[in-house]
């Protein structure tokens, strides 16, 4: 059972080229004062990424048979949050970073207070997309999306998360609040992704434990590889700096475990996020590829 | 016919305590980590402004007989954004401003990184607060809350309004293009208010355009009472600095029109306002006297 990995690398490229076309479509320039918002919006949002969260709501939704427009949609809502995060991350206030996916970041390419709008402006917009018909005929469907996506955004979610990151600067966090901050920081919207295509699928709540016990593993198993790769990976490679977090001197999955043990862990968070998926036959195989691209990716 | 202005002394003074009562209850400190992050929401969110947003939610809910709770949990979701823009808008790289509702900016409280995330936070709650089932049983209900808001506060609302502020400090812009902007800026989040009335009210859209008319006249007639304030009111009384548009060397309505004719302007657009809700009788009086208030308030 599997996807193999040449079927994975076609629909990494046929996701992000979705995107891409979504959001030029999603995001018109409106030809009056406004043009600078919408032109950092446009450099943020089109042409950077691997898209891995609307790949995650497509694997999942196709569980369900839901159309692939729909989850397109969510999947393009999703990214919005996580683009707005990376244009404030990256603020100098912030982790004070130059280039993102290869290109000059938006407080470089404009400046910092057009930065903050832009970010401003993807937030919002992720919920005028998930709350917009098109979505999803069904207000239900779109109510419950919505809901979700700003408990795992705000201040219980990726924002809290950012917060402990902040403040974990300065203290020696142990490896449990260091699993709690990345399933605030990262996790949360890792999770939304997958329970995503579950909310289109109208799959009940009690309903969907083996795919939250899928994303929990694989959110873990993406932050240890993320680690991995800030001390292995090379800048050119990450299209963003390396190094980061030693250089900040922050308590990671690598300092608090060490390289090898670290390793170690991510591969059996994979093995287990797929034994999660049991249930499911070939329709879960794509669920399956991006487990294991998780641990396996140069970026 | 009309409230007397004692009358709207004491609803202000009630939705400003619901309002405190309100956040209190919904922003409670975990005891984790992210204590900082919920410190600088509760800062920002409790016991400043005039929430003058939740009251015309309320005074539009009334006409149609909506609950008070659930005028009020709309009155936080709208009170979120605004304050969230507020927070954002004083960073340094924004206006630069040390002082809010007579206290410390949240970048001064903290820094710029926390003033950053408590922004996101709120833009986010705000969303988790309008679709959360507690607000309106009715998902149609939520659903259109939602969608609305999102697009009011978004790069086609208040974001795009920013954008255009922004850009404006390098041009000279013309007074359609001032209205523009103001509109996007502050009227796109006022026109929220008035119109979550009649959606919690299950007003049909097409019934709604007396109140659409009432607050666009009120949005502007509210903004260009704000640029008189920031020439003729004192740091003091308003509880924030005095004179930035001027320093900024801003057009305004003021530049554009003079004092004298921006105030019969804003006069007029009072009048007009109050105009529209002929067809409604005493059950508007509190709509009828926030409109007058805009312009004889002193901050």
């Amino acid at each position: 059972m599997g996807e193999p990995a040449s079927q994975l690398r076609e629909s990494m490229a046929a996701i992000a080229s979705e995107i891409d076309t979504a959001f030029d479509a999603l995001v018109p320039r409106p030809g009056d004062a406004r043009d600078q918002l919408y032109d950092a919006m446009r450099h943020a949002l089109i042409g950077g990424g691997k898209r891995m969260r609307p790949l995650l709501v497509k694997a999942a939704a196709r569980l369900f048979h839901v159309s692939e427009d729909a989850a397109l949609r969510v999947g393009c809502a999703i990214e919005c949050i996580h683009v707005y995060s990376l244009v404030h991350d990256d603020l100098p206030c912030m982790d004070d970073d130059d280039v993102r996916h290869g290109k000059p970041t938006v407080h470089k390419a404009w400046d910092e207070a057009t930065a903050v709008l832009c970010g401003d402006a993807l937030h919002a917009l992720a919920f005028e997309i998930l709350s917009d018909p098109a979505t999803h005929p069904d207000p239900f469907v779109r109510i419950e999306l919505s809901h979700e996506l700003a408990r795992a955004s705000g201040p219980a979610g990726m924002a809290g998360g950012q917060m402990m990151d902040l403040v974990g600067e300065g203290e020696s966090f142990d490896l449990p609040t260091i699993t709690r901050l990345q399933q605030l920081k990262t996790g949360a919207l890792i999770a939304f992704c997958v329970e995503a295509g579950a909310i289109l699928g109208r799959l009940p709540p009690e309903g969907r434990a083996p795919l939250r016990a899928y994303a929990r593993d694989v959110g873990l198993a993406f932050q240890i590889a993320d680690d991995l790769l800030d001390v292995e990976g090379d800048a050119e490679t990450m299209g963003k700096a390396a190094r980061k977090d030693e250089v900040a001197g922050k308590a990671t999955f690598l300092t608090l475990m060490g390289i090898e043990r670290a390793r170690a862990q991510a591969h059996l968070l994979v093995e287990q996020a797929i034994a999660h998926l049991h249930g499911f036959g070939a329709e879960a195989d794509l669920l399956r590829a991006i487990a294991r691209y998780v641990i396996e990716r140069d970026r």
